[in-house]
């Protein structure tokens, strides 16, 4: 009979072989993780989860906010039936509403994120609780990356996403809260495109692209919380910060 | 010696097996494919350059929106020595300037889209031309599923991609213009999440992340204009378009 010690059963994503030469990308959930609570070491539960040859050097873990605010203990108590619980808990995460409409409330973050209800979760947590955003994400993705870098000797980047609407899109699509060792923009403004010319102004957010392929995989109804993408360029492979490279300043912005 | 009705040399993307059983999501280049000409036949030109197996039942093409400008004949003559082109081109193509600082404009067009410079494409066309919009990009999306459907007798879903600027963050990702066979928004309120509670609303722009998702894959220097995607949820492919399902009415945007 297993004991509590053991592992749970795993479906490992270790199907694929090592990153393809022809520049295609391979994507795979990571299966049977389970609950995670505070405390827990991210790092190990997903290396565990993967299986061996499940995360290589190179490959880029993509890890859901919901885990990483839950294994940092960023619960907070949230009366559903309270009618202005929603309201206290997103203001006291912002640093500014920035626009209200009916429930909806658009604010940005203390990190500098405009979304939704400050990010603030209440779905695929316990009843009775909220899941705040991680107090910093891009040190988030650092503690995960390094605890496979100096345990497991496997050098990866790591992204920690997040679901955002757009101000002009209907839907939400994952982008990148949290980054280390994988770029969040990559600069292409003076490359020569394909007919030699030089580009006049191409930043690719590739954190974020990164983001979405792997929220394709988790789906929001599967309990999936981190996949791995093997085979991204391997130039992307850097010191990393969204703060630093894709949260827009102020002065940047026209909307705002 | 080959003559010029041989099929040019390509490298196919048919390197992965049929779509795996463990959610796993495969996103490949078509490579080869070269310059497109107005009136070339998208649908033979992809499948050529795909392979044999290299497009299957179920599989979503992504097609960059410049071959399609290039096919559809929307190249127009720019002069990029003159000061005032960029304007009126851009002029021409919107319905309203939302926003103008410097050389920046970001405008609505007709199709609904709010972007930079009206979608209008300098890069990676013949010096002396821009490339504007398609007329109507779910169209677009779908003759290349039909004439893939009909003369090929392969049902693929199809995502005409372009590269958007957003509005709190740095960088572009790739988003879709038009689509068939693949959905928009996939509508997840109503469905329970891992612990059970009803989800509040998770209305998921999957075609955002799949066109986002190959981008990975095209990049902008490489000339790759389509990628392959294996693996996405069957549920998604059914009758579906951009207008309809993704551009955000004015009546619910919060910002213009």
């Amino acid at each position: 009979m297993p004991s509590d010690d053991d592992p749970p059963s795993v479906e490992p994503a270790t199907w694929f072989g090592p990153a393809r030469t022809d520049g295609s990308l391979l994507v795979a959930p990571i299966h049977g993780v389970g609950e995670v609570r505070e405390g827990d070491d991210l790092a190990e539960l997903l290396a565990r989860h993967a299986g061996a040859g499940g995360l290589l050097d190179g490959d880029v873990l993509v890890v859901t906010q919901k885990i990483v605010s839950k294994a940092e203990g960023r619960i907070v108590p949230f009366d559903a039936a309270d009618p202005g619980a929603k309201q206290r808990i997103v203001e006291a995460e912002s640093v500014r509403i920035v626009r209200r409409r009916g429930d909806l409330i658009i604010a940005e973050t203390k990190h500098g994120f405009i979304c939704a209800n400050a990010g603030i979760d209440l779905s695929n947590v316990a009843a009775g609780t909220a899941a705040l955003l991680p107090e910093d994400p891009d040190r988030s993705a650092r503690r995960i990356r390094e605890g496979l870098l100096h345990r497991h000797g496997i050098a990866v980047g790591v992204v920690v996403s997040d679901t955002f609407g757009r101000t002009w899109r209907r839907g939400v699509t994952d982008v990148a809260i949290g980054i280390a060792g994988v770029a969040g923009v990559v600069d292409l403004r003076g490359t020569p495109d394909a007919t030699g010319r030089v580009l006049e102004a191409t930043e690719v957010c590739v954190a974020d692209e990164i983001a979405a392929a792997a929220e394709l995989v988790m789906g929001k109804d599967k309990g999936v919380p981190a996949a791995v993408v093997r085979g991204v360029d391997p130039r992307w492979l850097r010191p990393a910060s969204v703060k630093r490279e894709i949260v827009r300043p102020p002065g940047e912005d026209l909307f705002r």
